[in-house]
């Protein structure tokens, strides 16, 4: 798929998937192109563990369902109303999740960019992200984020080690086919505005 | 371009410069490929200074230059002698720097997806960037992250309300080619690892 199609065809995924997992072969690109993000320093500072165990998706799921709830517990009128109507996740229907985590100590204390600005290193993780999702819709794969989760109960699920934090739960499967519009404009929570208000030419608020 | 080609030929651009900037609209297209990018509860929490002035541009590559000093005094040996062959940013060579923010007020208090996770905002201005930078790829462009900077100068430079964070410093412009290995490894600081090493099946450690 050609890149510019890619990035408008991606879509935060919800109610679209199939139940089948990408295949094999397929998820090994998706991981390829994430693990081609650059990175500060080089150092690849990202880890994914691939989740197919049905028990592991559930009790995640759970755990997301009662931050949904805490959510929606803060609206009111309109907006919870609004929110009703909107799907945060599909754990379970998209048959597999990729949790992402970032991992600051795979190129040792001193890193080459990092030093001024910690950061860096997980912004990295994003960029990868970003590249497997891209990737995903070019392989007719959905992928959907989820963020309605404690990072302690996750990095906990998963088994992640002390230092390394998890950045984010993908829902990547199989789709019927990818909505034009996103959920959020559709729904009516929120709609996308234009490139203007986010430009400033030369310093912050001229344009 | 093809995505997957995009990917591979994305490179961190720092020699290549032409000293030409982009013409105006590849870089309405660059600008528009970042803002189409995934954004928690549609907040589009992103914010670009385009930085053509000289007087900017030299006033943030000395103060880059300063912050390479501070790096390189922490270096010994085979270290400190490859890092003073690499070079860290093409600022003034580039033509242009897009200064990148997070402004995580852009969609109110409530935003959804963002209240157990509060950096997913800053997540999302990550994925906006490796837009650009994929985009800039496929236009023939380079682009080039400098992290070497405080935040507090940089977000002085252009003016960034208290509110807004600075996430990067990308030096943009024509490029007579993209390196072929990133400068990193070619220049032997180091080099990219197997994907295998960052991949896990159902939980951390296993494999």
């Amino acid at each position: 798929m050609e890149l510019y199609e890619a990035m408008n065809r991606r879509r935060d995924t919800r109610s679209e998937f199939t139940g089948s997992p990408p295949a094999p072969e397929v998820l090994d690109r998706l991981l390829r192109a994430a693990h081609s993000a650059p990175s500060v320093g080089m150092s690849q500072p990202w880890v994914f563990v691939t989740v197919h165990a049905e028990e592991t998706r559930r009790a995640f799921r759970d755990h997301v369902a009662q931050r949904r709830e805490e959510f929606a517990s803060l609206l009111e009128g309109e907006r919870a109303d609004t929110f009703a109507r909107i799907k945060v996740e599909g754990i379970m229907e998209s048959g597999l999740g990729i949790v992402v985590g970032h991992d600051p100590t795979t190129a040792g204390e001193v890193v080459l960019g990092k030093q001024t600005v910690a950061d860096t290193s997980l912004f990295s993780v994003c960029l990868a992200i970003q590249n497997l999702w891209l990737a995903a819709t070019a392989e007719g794969i959905g992928v959907g984020w989820v963020s309605f989760y404690r990072e302690e109960f996750l990095a906990d699920l998963v088994g992640f080690p002390e230092h390394v934090r998890p950045v984010a739960w993908l829902c990547v499967g199989e789709v019927a086919a990818l909505p034009e519009v996103p959920d959020l404009e559709r729904f009516g929570w929120r709609a996308r505005g234009p490139l203007e208000r986010v430009v400033h030419a030369e310093r912050h608020g001229w344009s």
